[in-house]
């Protein structure tokens, strides 16, 4: 196995482009960052997991012992080196190297899918794919102006859910016109006089649900296309609720 | 009115400090940034206003205009001070110092109470208090170990809600203690055995609902004065919810 020393290293540097949107279209490959990423990367797309890098203090570590990970795969590398390419205050150490995998459109409609419609905070899109794992959704898809899924804050707000559901990205409304053809409803959270309380909608099949950009909300070409409009009823002098929270509510009142 | 151009001013150098817990403390002040922030303090708690704070390039800005302030209450300062006191990326250039209210246990109850025991994440925090507000609660109890209030991503995260609200802090167990002498039940997240899913909890009185610490959960000695534990039964292989999105579906549904 790999033993990397350098700061100067090639590939230490490869490693730390990956930070970027552009280096990961380029190297075609993102990292996850800790124990716990690393292990469900592990299990559920060993295939697409190029290496994993670990400090060298931790190959004694209980956590790695319990990986299993062929010696080819392994890299090590210095405590500086870790630091450097450490996405959190205090690393725990370990990464992992995973090739991007393209998803364009699902290739079937079994369940509900979230659609993104130029969501911008990194923090906010990870979340609501770990809501939507947790709600049972088939995937979830990454419309045009969405912040990129492989983003470390991205991924890092995700806990590992990307692995467990489907992924797709493209143009939303070509999407929408194709979902609405197999008559499934979509539904999206644009405030306008057609839209229902969440409270009174029911629905026993596969739908799509749209969230907009955290400050302007659904652009105005896709709302056209939605069969149904939903609010969440607030009180007192709230004018809003974050947008994670939102869909996180309408996400679990629909799957149930 | 006063009007500040050097970084060296004993001023803004005692605003800075304000990022730090201690500081507040020892001030008993806090900052609030931007816009909506300034107008909802000024709205909301006028008498703890004790100065705004405005960038000299904003003097004849729309937003600024529009908001009424007496002119001993009012400070300018240049660019660089304002770059300095922000804790954004980029500043919209305008705060507010606001004074500390101190707030130990409710005075009555009439209304849910959301109870944050060693809640640690500055940014899930804010978004409860904000969700709080939205779900019609009374208050937001601070437990110990809980972030502060007055961080600057709290506050970010509460977009102006803890101005709706009231918030208190102390020792969360002697409030527990106290609320159940009231005759009100308090609900937990823990899971345990006697844990029942949400969707069998109804309740039409004052309650109560204790989060915990985003790793380890609720606190064990806490745990023995609960009514009763909920959860939210989750689907596929995800094994739990952000904090603040799980606050969210239960204080929603628990005042539907």
């Amino acid at each position: 196995m790999l033993h990397i020393t350098s700061l100067n290293n090639q590939q230490v540097k490869d490693w730390k482009k990956l930070s970027l949107k552009k280096e990961r279209v380029k190297q075609q490959a993102y990292l996850v960052e800790g124990f716990h990423l690393v292990e469900e990367a592990l299990e559920y797309k060993k295939d697409k997991v190029k290496q994993v890098i670990i400090r060298e203090d931790l190959l004694e570590d209980e956590n790695f012992l319990r990986l299993e990970i062929e010696e080819e795969r392994l890299v090590i590398i210095t405590i500086n080196i870790a630091d450097e390419m450490s996405q959190t205050e205090t690393t725990q150490g370990i990464f992992a190297e995973l090739e991007i995998e393209p998803l364009n459109f699902p290739s079937s409609i079994n369940g509900p899918i979230l659609l993104l419609d130029a969501v911008q905070d990194p923090g906010n899109v990870g979340t609501m794919v770990r809501t939507a794992d947790a709600a049972g959704f088939q995937g979830v898809f990454f419309g045009k102006g969405t912040v990129d899924l492989y983003n470390p804050k991205t991924l890092r707000g995700a806990q590992g859910s990307h692995f467990h559901l489907e992924t797709y990205e493209g143009d939303l409304k070509d999407f929408i016109l194709q979902f609405r053809e197999e008559g499934y409803p979509v539904f999206g959270t644009a405030l306008n006089e057609d839209a229902v309380s969440y409270k009174e909608v029911f629905v026993d099949e596969p739908f799509a649900l749209v969230v907009g950009n955290e400050g302007a909300g659904i652009n105005e070409a896709i709302i056209h296309e939605l069969d149904q409009n939903i609010f969440i009823p607030m009180h007192g002098q709230s004018e809003s609720l974050n947008v994670a929270v939102a869909a996180g509510i309408l996400m679990f009142h629909l799957t149930n």
